[in-house]
Order: structure tokens, then sequence, then C-alpha cells
């Protein structure tokens, strides 16, 4: 994986800072014949898009996408269809002021990428995080909704099931419930905990992590690969590159670790359709690195921003040591705008395996 | 990432099955100039080898290593030193007599990758789980072992931290303790119910899952990058290539979910030697993507083994339901053994960032 | 390399094709640090740009570069200094009218990738040719802008050396004639020649092949690598991979095939300042693969375009037999505009293997 | 492409120097049952290996192959069908006593790689030219012949077309005579002539270049993609990875820069068969880096081995002036050897292509 391209045979390459001219990607490796709209991609950016409710940022980012190449635009002057060549599409910054940074150009915010970045290279776009700014995950939104369309009858659905300490209860869990409330929370029972909660965290000045769970359906078995190209390893590696994550988890994930292999094994029977089916899935839908045709699922852990109200200890470019405290309009719950995020990376794992499992084996 | 190969300048592949003939791997791209000896490799494969006690499986592997490329003997005998051409090295598999399987070589045992196998490849090497046995590791620990020369003091160590429902104290963690019992465990006072807890499971022919920490120090700041290289990012990938395992976490990792933004940001002071030093380490040395110089710590889960005594339900590859009971000798908590393999992982993935912030920056 | 990618380290992604809305490319891996100016990339595009002369077609592409990311704009509001992180720029296409293609969008002109285009992905962009446009290589002449300045002191001129049955003479060879006529021909003796010659092959609505030879000078001794990452065999990729062309050469390429041992063979001395000199460079200044601190001397041959004004037969979509007359705006000899792009692939060849070298030996 | 991987889906990494304990290849990426045996590889290593006539140097290299991993041995005890994992292959050098080398270890012999390698790793194996030697290439001879099962019906043959100053007569080419003779020319009329040639040759102590055709019928129409993968390019990459290697073609190649447009359009009427037909072949089955179905045409230029007999003037590692004549065992004209080797890289890299079409398109 080079440094700002994920996928093998369905490759993203993303671009753009959160105040330069524009932020993108480049798809490469999007099979011809597969119809999509620029409605479409909107709608998953939409879900992304800061300035939904109060909990998420108040900045305003239109986050309006254009397809630039690779399509042919069809008659009814909406449809585009792949071509095979590479689809580039761009979201321009419309407010890309540089407002006066003043001293926090110099200061390593704690938390922050500041200090890392500074050492790495020497030099440091303090510009709103620069490259390292949640913005860019805009972009890889817009890549996972091609990738959503590469795989037949693909359905992925993300859902956060946990803010802080409160989770959601599993057994309430409700689909059609996630655009219903602004945390994207299935289990309705849980959407005044988290209001209240957040509420809290918000008029403090802090923030909070959480969980989101994502969920992939009629993904065909025999995708991934025994070894350095597992399945589930690509979806971790995905996952983990999104900004703030710090933990990911298939299936039973770290609770897997408590568990006998009486209890983890997942049983096998013939279905009534002549298919074989699982009797439960704590295998999270891949085995040995390999989907299995069960449901995939998965699970990452965000930490809480580190822009909060609170002064914190530092130092600055010049080892002085000073008192931080990050200023501005920022989500108290980065975890909830992560949800469309991580649905995106893992269609583009899934649709990348897809077509590597085509051209290794013919086998689809 | 190629599906047998892993990194990017520090690139891994590895080769062989349980059963066949030799496994190994080419190491391709070791710097120039780097000295090890065949004894310093073995150590590690020592570590991992199975019959080490009676915790781990009783087969026996003497995984003999050596080094048949990329390397100039030294004048001692003893000696060598990479010339920066492909270092090939095998391990001979001594008892590869394929046993009668009989039926188990058209069932697909619960938990075990051989229903994904059949439906990826449409032919599947049942001989001791072929390509997806653990045997694959040895060749990993191995090139872990010219990784760790890389990285100019670069140490990188593993333990074993939670068995099942037990997990070890951290506040009496011992490194010196972990070469002490047949655990891996760095808490002494652990090691009793440890074992009183393993020898149940195993007499019981069951087995249990387990969580290992891996922390690497002396690691310079400045390695990763900002977006699709992330280290973090590649050490999940890397760990979550390895064998059963189902959850990767970095630092604080779920628990970070948790916390608010006061709790988790890691302030910075400038420590006596003029250099920066972190008041905390919730992000686990890294911060953005890129290496803090604070130690790197990561945690992986990994499930019970699927070989167990009490019979299961499943199906065979022509749909008939059979119950399978997986005799033979296994291992009761394979978490113990992939204790060198995380290490070799860490190390791995650390060396191939080196060489890249090298290449891409000119700043180390 | 994948399929719009070239280079490891300094990778170049290009997107677009001749009638969308725009073209460009994503430079990922430039160091940070690395200053340069919009006009400067200008100055390279406008030497490729058609229309300069009456030997170039007669299209207008003002090909208006911008560097959309991975930038900081210094205070002199014009110095752009790379960050480290992806630079993505774009030129917008101004003529991106579709006129009526009518027949040919369904026939195979000989010669062109028609043909091999619907075979492959079963849906033709016949506007213009699509992605296998020579207006994709606007792109690639804007990446090697930037590969140029990768390498201190690097300078990547080209020329060409043969049109037709016309070559030039070497030993009048200067340099400075070059940008005073519209050939690029080093021979301000061979002007008149080209010029008379490229008049008749004009007007007979023909065309004709071309030989360009691109010289690097102050390449560092040490980039490349033995085997399958040879600097020679990267350079040859990236040349092969421009539109139109059919061999590539290095040193003294297929001439080599008819030398002895001794008269191949550069023999060393000395020199004056205690660096080693070359007495000849039969070799092209490579190697083993290794760049040997001679000045790298590639050549490579374009075919001429298939765009002429003979009917030739062919066949449509349906397999029914036509005659296609190409009539447009096309160049009588596309080597002459091949010459800054070969420039530019050799220079991101270069560039790329700077980085490795510095990378995995750190003896840069 | 990395260091000593090649292929994207078809990937074949080698290692191993010319004295060192064995060689070899891992083949990843072939895909499950594909049949072979031991025998059918060896048989391609047999026409690469030195010492068959007294036209190929006399050192002794058994080169017998041995199938490490990737396969399962079928009931008759000969044929091995792989299994989708990785396919290890190893040669051992039988004869790996390192001589005396004496001076030769710091000498730097003029048109060898040991300045440059010295230069760039600041360690050099100087036994028989470590990794550069054209050992190497037995393990791609071995990769080759895997590659050449993979595409079904494909046929890869390669012939010696050019002899220092003495070229073949193409209207009597004739595939049964490659075998009949020891330069694997096709045209029997030029046996004796390039006998006498080369006995003159090898009398002097000298040596002398060639050109090597390699052609593929059967290849798919569709394979490759318009930019930086098209099929000739990785043609070319492949072939100019071979030792020795200094210019490549494709069709008609550099004598295509001396064509007009009607000369060198391919025409394309229907065949009887219903399928298109080329009615020549300039193109040498490539149109805008995709096959197109006629067969494929790549030679290359082989230059003469510097290894000779009379003494050359160069330099040693402390920079003082000497004077070098290899002695040895070695090919008068390396070219001939490098048949084989030439039709191995371009069956990987059809064999590469063939499953990235079938990939990225699910056509074939």
């Amino acid at each position: 994986m080079s440094h700002n391209t994920f996928g093998h045979l369905f490759r993203v390459t993303t671009w753009g800072e959160s105040h330069g001219i524009a932020l993108g990607c480049v798809v490469d490796g999007c099979p011809p014949g597969i119809s999509f709209t620029e409605a479409e991609i909107q709608s998953y950016l939409d879900k992304r898009k800061p300035g939904q409710s109060k909990y998420t940022t108040q900045r305003r980012e239109p986050d309006q996408v254009r397809v630039l190449s690779g399509v042919m635009l069809q008659e009814d002057g909406v449809t585009l269809v792949s071509t095979g060549t590479p689809i580039s599409m761009m979201i321009e910054n419309t407010d890309q002021r540089s407002k006066d940074y003043g001293d926090i150009a110099r200061q390593y915010r704690p938390g922050h990428a500041d200090y890392t970045y500074d050492v790495k290279y020497g030099i440091r776009d303090y510009r709103g995080g620069g490259r390292s700014s949640a913005r860019e995950t805009a972009a890889r939104v817009a890549a996972g909704a091609i990738a959503r369309k590469v795989v037949p009858g693909l359905v992925v659905r993300g859902a956060l099931v946990k803010m802080g300490v409160h989770s959601i209860d599993h057994s309430r869990w409700d689909w059609a419930e996630i655009d219903n409330n602004p945390f994207f929370t299935p289990d309705a029972g849980s959407v005044d905990t988290f209001a209240n909660y957040l509420d809290g965290i918000r008029k403090a000045g802090s923030s909070i992590g959480a969980v989101i769970e994502v969920i992939a359906e009629n993904v065909p078995a025999g995708l991934g690969a025994p070894i350095y190209a597992k399945l589930d390893q690509d979806i971790a590696s995905y996952l983990m590159s999104i900004n703030a994550v710090k933990g990911v988890e298939i299936g039973d994930g770290f609770h897997a670790a408590t568990l006998t292999g009486e209890e983890n094994a997942d049983e096998m029977r013939m279905g009534n359709d002549g298919n074989p089916i699982f009797l439960s899935n704590h295998a999270g839908g891949i085995l040995g690195g390999i989907s299995s045709g069960a449901p995939i699922v998965a699970r990452f852990a965000v930490k809480p921003t580190s822009s909060i109200l609170t002064p914190r200890q530092s130092i600055d470019a010049d080892g002085k040591q000073v008192d931080i405290m990050t200023k501005g309009r920022h989500d108290p719950c980065v975890g909830i705008r992560a949800v469309p995020i991580g649905e995106a990376m893992v269609a583009c794992a899934i649709a990348d395996h897809y077509l590597r499992h085509r051209g290794q084996t013919g086998r689809i």
C-alpha cells in the first residue's frame, strides 16, 4: 500500500488538505459498465457533512462532488457509466481563507499530529490540520460510493454502537432507526441517553470517544486470501487509516479472547435452499482470511478529539513550554461522522477483493 | 500489499504449507551491511516452537532455519553480513508424511478455513490446514529477526496479558519474568492462575483465547505517514494477518472510546536532555499515523483454536451433514505462541517505515 | 506498477480523457521542502502544447495547470513549497464539446486502439481517443517538472534525432539549437531537411515516425537495483508507456548487438578531481541496472500516427467492412511533441530511484 | 514493481547469487488447478543451461529444480496441481566453492556492475558477479514455465535473429529448426555463418552481442491497459530486466520511425470464421497497450559480455589504476542463452495481464 493510495485492483488515491483549494480522489480500477449518478455519491457525502445537527461541528462545507473523468454521460443527462479508466472526483473547498493562526502555527497541540508532522517533514501545514484533517475523508466516502456498485447486491451499513460509557442494546437493533437520529444509532432507546450525555460533553467544551459497527451483507464467499491479503486484514488496515481510530475488531473481536473453542466455533448446516449456513457468526463472516458468505461484521474505536476548551500543557517548535486551548468549531464526538466513512472503507476493501478473487481464480 | 508479500521497502514474501517439503521467506530490501547470525534468528524461532511445555502442541518441529542468499559469511565463520540483495531463509519440514486424512479431507471443520478455501480455490490442501496453518508464522519470525537489526537500537518485546477471563496486573509488569514461565506473562503473580486455568481447559479437550501486548522502544519519531501508510495502520494490518487474530488496538485502543478529550490527550514537556517528552501515552506512541518517539504499544486478540474434542455440527463438500471432532495434538491456547509472532510483525512494520521515512524525507 | 500509477516512492497517478472536463495527476511522495512555481511547470507544458508551429496539430489547448494541494504558498505569492503530502495538479479541457462523431463511434480505425478498447472494456470512449489520447501526456509533463526538482542538480534534456529516413549528425549536437527550431533538433544543419521532408508529409495528408534521445546529467551513481528495479528497466518501462512508442534503447542499444566486448566495455580512469571517470559511454550511464555517474542516455522510437487522409480498410463494431479516412487536425509527426514527454518520464524514473536509493541504503 | 519482484497478480520474486547455497523463486498468484510436472520446468531450464555446446560457457550447472510448496502431488506421483498458494522453487548451486578471488575482489571490471554495486551498497559480492550474475535468470525460466500454463493455449517461442553483424533471413523462418542448432536460429541457412563467426570470436577471447525475437501466439485480445500497465510496456520492462539487455522493440520497433502512417497501419477485415483479422502486424499484436489477438512480437538486444581476454584499463576500490583481464569460462555470445529467458519473461507478462484483465473486467 502506497502512501496515499489504497487497494490492489480497486485503487483509491486521495489528495487535498483542510485549507487547500480542493480535495479529491482518483478511483483507478473501477470495472467498465458501472452506472451511478453524482447525486448518489452526494447522498453519502451528505451523511458525513458537518453541521447537520448541534452534535457535529458547525463549519459549513457544502462538499459538492464533481466527477471529472472516467465516465460517459448517458442520454438522460444524469447517469454516468464507467469506462474502465480512472474516475477523478473533486470537492472544492469553499472556505479556504487562511485566518491568522498566530502562535498556534508553532505550537504542538496535545493529541494532535502537530509534533509528529514537524518531526517528519520539517514543514507543517498548520492550517486546520493540513492533510491530517478529517476533511480528507470526504474523498474516501466518494470512492466508497463507487465501490458499493462494483459488487452486485452488496449492502454496507454502519451504526454508532457506543459513545463514551454508554452502549446500545443490540437486541433492539433496527436499521430503520439509523437515519431518525443525529447519532446513527440503530437503537431508538439509546437516543435520549446519547443526546443528554453529549449535551453535557459539548457544553463542558469537552469531547468523547465512540465505537462504530459496520456490517456488510451479500458478500460472496471466497473473497480474501489465506495470508497477507486476508479480507479481515485489509478491512482492519482500511479502518485504522481513518483519523482518530485506535482499535479494530472483526466478529467477536477482543471478546473472542474470553471464549472457549466450543463457544467460538460457528457450526454449519445445509440451508433449505441447498446452500450452507452458519448457525452463529462469531467469526464475523471471515474464516482464514476469506469471506464465508455470512455477513461481515467490523467494529472500530474512535478516540475523543483533542480539540477541547480545557488548557493542556505542551511545547512549541522552539521547545518553549506553553498552555494550549483549542478554540474553534469542533465535533464533541467525531465518532458520529465516522459512520459513513467506515462504511466507505469496508465497501472499498470488499470491492478490491471481489476483483482480485475474480482475477486470481475466475471463480465469480 | 500483495497476497503473500508485505512491506514496501522492507518486503517479506513467505511460502510453504504445513505438510510440504519446507517453508520459508524472502526478505527483500534489507539494507546492506546488517550483521546477524543464524543462531540469533534461531533464538526467536525457538520461542515460537511447539512442544516447549505441556501448554503448547506436542508436535515436534525442529524449525531449523538456513540462510540461503543475500549475505556474505565473515571470517569468524558465524557472522553474516547482508549485501542488499534478497535474503532467502528456509525451514525444512522434518515430518511431512501425509497420514491418512480419511473423511476429514472432505469435511469442513467449524471455525477453520476449510469451507472458505474450498469456495475460493476449488482445491483444498487438507493436510494440516495447508497454507492457513500456523506453521507459516515461523517464516515471519525469521524475517522479524532481520527487521530488528535494521533500526538502530530498536527493542521489540511482547507479553501475554490476558487468557480467557483472566488478565494480568499491569502494575506488576516485569520484563524479566517473561522467560521464567511458559505463558510469556510479565506478571509473576499471574503464572499460577494461568497454569491452573489452562490445565482445566487442556484436560477438557477445549481451548481458550488470549490477548497479547507488544511494546516497541527506541522507535525514532517521524516514522509513518498521515494517511494510507499510517504506522498504526500497517501495524494493525500486519497483526491482523496472523492466524486467529480477531482484533487489534493501538495505545488505549477500544478503551479510548470511553475517554474524554482531557483524559486522552498526552501532554508534552521538555525533558532534561532537551528532547520533548510525553507525560502519558494514551496514543501508544503514534499521533496522526506518525511515531512520536514514545514507546509504541499494540495489542491483539487471538481467538481459541477450533480444534477441540467436543463434536460440532458441520457439513462436508457434498453438503452432507456431519459431526466433527478434531483429534490430534493442538495448542489449548494458541495465543501463547503468538507472542514472538506479534513481536516479529511489529518489528517488520517499523523497519519498513524506517526505510520509507529515510527515502521520502532524508530526515534520519 | 498499477494501471494508472507509476513509481514506488515518487508515485504519479494520472487521470482524464481527451474530451472530459479536465485531466490531471496526483504526485504522491514528493519530499517536503521542494520549491517550484506554477510558471515553471507551465514552461514544460508549453513545449508539449499543440499549435506551436505548422508541424503540430492546430488544435487549441491552453493547457493551463493549477496546483490544487500538497504545497504552501510562500509570501512572495508565487513560490510553492511542497509539504510532503500529495500534489494534485489539474488542467481543464477548454474545448470539450462532443461533436457529432457519427459512424466513427462504431468504426475501428487501423492502427488506433479502437478495436482493442472495445474488446477489453465493452464500452469505448470514441471522443478523441478517450484515455488513449495524447492529451494524457500533459499530466506527465507536469509531474516531470516536479521530479526534476527532487534530485539536486539534475538536468534532463531531450532532442529529436531522427525523422523518418533522416537522422541528425551527432557531431553537430548543440543543445542551444534545440529551442531555435520547431523540431527540437540539436543539429542546426538538419532543420531544413526536416522542414522540407515534413512539409511533404503534411501536404500528402500522411504522417511519419521519429526517434527521440533523452540525456540526463548529474545523476548520482548508485541509483537503481540489480534485478527487477533496474534503473534502465524503469526508464524503458516509463518511455514505452508513452503513446505510439514502439522501441526503447539505453546507451548503444540495438547497436550494442553488433559490438565486440572490447568495443563495448567502457574503460575507467581516475579523474583529476579524484573521482572515477569513464573513457566512453556505450553503457549509457547504467551498469548492472545501477547508475554509474556518467550521463544517462535513452532513446525511443515513435511510430507515425494512424490518423491519415488516405482511406484504409477496416471493420466496425458489427463486423461490417468499412473504409476509414481520419479527418481532423493531427500531427504529421507526433514524435516532435514527444520530446518534452520523454524528458518528463526519464526525470520521474530518476527521482523515484533517488528516493528509493536513499531509503534502502542511506547512502545519499 | 518491487526490487526483486515483478508482476501484479502473477508475481514472481527471485533470490540467490552466483556463488550462494542455492537460488530460486516464489511464484505468488498462480491460480489454483494448474497442472504441471517438475520435468516440464526442467526442460526449459535445460535450454538455458550452460555447457550445452562449445558456444556457451563450459561451467557445469546441473540446475535441477525442486518445487517446495504450493502444489499437491497427484496419484501418478509426477503431476503437480497448484493450490493457489505460493509456489516456491529452488535450484541448488552444486559448485559454490569460493575460489581465491585475489585482486579482482577489489577491482572494477569495465562493463561489469562491480563499480556501481560498490557505490550503491558499499559491500560487493565479488564472487561470480553476485546477484548480477546470469545465474539468477534460471529462477525466471522456472517461473516462466508456470506462466505458460496460466493462459490456455498460449505458445511463447524465441529465436536468435542477429549475432554481431550477421542477421538471419526472416523469409526462411522455420520454428522446427530452432532446436537443430546451438544458436536457436530459425534459419537453417544461418547456422554455418553463425558457427564460423562465433568460432572466431571465441578463439580471440572476445565476445559479441545479439538480438533475440520472441513471438507469443494465442494471446487473447484485451490484455493490457491504456496507460501505465500497457502490455507492451510491461513486456519491455521485463525484457530490459534481463542481464546485458540494452534495447527492446515491439512489432516494427525502431523501424517504425521510418514508416509513414499508410505503411504502418495494420488494416482489418473479417475472417472467414467471423473473427476480425489483421492484414499485417506492424504493431506486433498490441494497439494502445492492449493485445489485439494478433501474435505478439518483441525483440531485445543483448550486449557482448565484458568478460574478455584482452586487458582493459580500469581502477580498483582504492582508486588505483589497473589493467584487468577477465579469465574464466565465459559465453562468447550470452545472447544465445538469453532466448529461453526472453520467452519466460514474455510468458510471465502475459500471464499477469491475463489475470488482471479477468479481475478488472470479468471479460475472459
